[in-house]
């Protein structure tokens, strides 16, 4: 975001004004926008020092970097927007490695008729939720694509975060005989966005479980500093995660289905539309494997977190040479947990 | 890039087949487009890891980040494509800091039915260019749009990057008396963007300048380690980022206009289509601002590196309050050369 003050003939027309090619420019519209809607909620020094990257001094350990794209569909929905989803995601993907997130970087891509009301809403709301993480976005771009090339917004976050010293999490370091366990009610953001875009109403609202997680995973590496590996299941749901987990530590897994935690209401509306609950998208959630023998004091400092509360062992991990996840059915039966084949829900963040 | 590793039923056909909303949804096609066209050309070991982040040790130093959505189209042009654009831009972005760039992140928004053949000649070439530069894709993301709602491909990039010891640079560190440089020619890159767009032919072709200047800028902060600002002058082109270092620095800026080189093909394409040199877009072109007594040491190293082979002293900063860049003209006449007013070629990055 390099644009710099000047003095506009006219203030940004944020009320009425929708997003035009000249934003995209990097003239002075573009300055414009920046200055008047961008810089004016994510405020912070280096925004405001109008360079084209931004300097910052990491403290000692090993980086993490991780980048996401969102192109979640609609924009807006029960618990949250593509703003706050943003952030916390990408967060999350910072936290997942067991480092503590730092900085963030945003970059847009409007389509142009956009209304810039619309903009404002979405960029305080990862104003919002960058406060509320204490992860500030110190860097930025904006490009606009022509009407009918694009969806409204586009928006690429990446984060940087830094391991703190003797923490080595890694999704290939699951071991037979390791626990695994969720922090809480799986599918809850699939299915509120697909209610969203499909008109529906249940008996409550059902809303996206967005949240930034390093801070719950801050309390867990503090009861359980072992933690193997921790994971966002994100898309492709619960059960793309734990088979991502068993493919790349080479062990099987075994879930019960009974402890698997699912609101009411998600179960619900799953078996409604069709869905499984397992491969519907979490955005405040994470997979933890640990040691058996650290399970019980892990579960236990989690619940101690409020999102964290509904945490549960769900299953463990057995030998396998196919590493395929099974499932103990509340029936007794065994099934495979497949990985997502094909698209259960396009467009989920 | 957590997707990892599976035995699949077919290989992916690259030859004829295209992006599918599968490709996005998480699971396994997208594991396989990762496995086998992603990392198959980005490999490295942090890709090959297949965690949601990347880790990496920072070399001791202040860290800089940038990011920066790309929507250049034609996705193909003369001198490069979109994939070679992000790479070379981004690592410019954090080199204008007199950063050393480390790493890469990429975030990828494909349209359904866009060619997979595209999409690998576009990563083939990202993965050419990082590995000229030395900087690696350290971590990734893809997500698929229906048909429709994008235009084949957006590629968000984002860099880190070490400041050396001793290096302060920024767009607000102008003096009056100091001297403005820049690295060669201007313009090439939006002409020939502008000109393939609108099937133009010319006596020879022109080229996009895409480069990576990480190498040049190390370089020069040898040959002056005080160097004021650097920067590199892409969208809104040399009379946009000369007026952002004008206004940053407090200061006014006197160009002489037939010290400004521009290449004769260039020159004369603009004339014909109506364009402003000062205004088309560089992407492997910088400005350099240092003390004049240190003009003729910086313009002999750049003048010995390749990219820097036409490098100019084009002007001086003044004293003005109202930070107004100004040009001496052929004619002997001055006029003021403002910012990027509207948007002269959207989408040209």
């Amino acid at each position: 975001m390099s644009a710099v003050r000047r003095s506009y003939t006219r203030p940004l027309d944020i009320k009425r004004g929708r997003v035009d090619l000249s934003h995209g420019s990097g003239g002075r519209a573009t300055a414009q926008l920046v200055e008047e809607l961008f810089i004016r909620h994510l405020d912070n020094p280096w925004l405001r020092g109008h360079d084209d990257s931004a300097c910052f001094e990491p403290p000692p350990g090993r980086l993490v970097m991780t980048t996401d794209s969102h192109v979640v569909t609609p924009l807006f929905f029960p618990g949250g927007d593509i703003g706050c989803l943003a952030v916390n995601g990408t967060i999350n993907d910072v936290a997942m490695a067991g480092a503590t997130p730092l900085y963030l970087a945003a970059g847009f891509i409007l389509e142009e008729g956009f209304p810039l009301s619309e903009l404002e809403r979405i960029v305080a709301s990862m104003a919002q939720a960058a406060t509320i993480a204490k992860v500030p976005v110190i860097a930025g771009d904006t490009k606009v694509v022509e009407h009918g090339k694009g969806d409204g917004l586009y928006l690429t976050t990446t984060g940087v975060g830094v391991v703190p010293e003797g923490v080595e999490i890694g999704g290939a370091r699951a071991r037979v005989g390791d626990v695994a366990i969720v922090s809480g009610d799986v599918g809850d953001h699939g299915v509120a966005i697909l209610a969203q875009r499909e008109h529906l109403q249940f008996e409550s609202e059902i809303r996206s479980d967005t949240a930034a997680l390093h801070e719950l995973v801050a309390v867990m590496l503090a009861a359980c500093p072992d933690i193997r590996c921790l994971r966002d299941p994100t898309r492709g749901g619960l059960a793309t995660t734990l088979n991502e987990i068993a493919q790349q530590s080479g062990v099987g897994m075994l879930l019960q289905e009974s402890a698997i935690p699912v609101a009411s209401m998600v179960s619900a509306a799953c078996e409604f539309l069709g869905l499984d609950p397992l491969y519907s998208a979490n955005e405040g959630k994470l997979v933890a494997v640990c040691p058996a023998g650290d399970a019980a004091q892990l579960l236990e400092a989690m619940r101690a977190h409020p999102l964290g509360a509904h945490a549960a062992e769900i299953g463990a991990c057995i030998a396998d040479d196919n590493h395929f996840v099974q499932m103990q059915t509340r029936l007794g039966g065994r099934r495979v947990v497949d990985w997502l084949s094909g698209e259960q829900l396009p467009r989920i963040c």
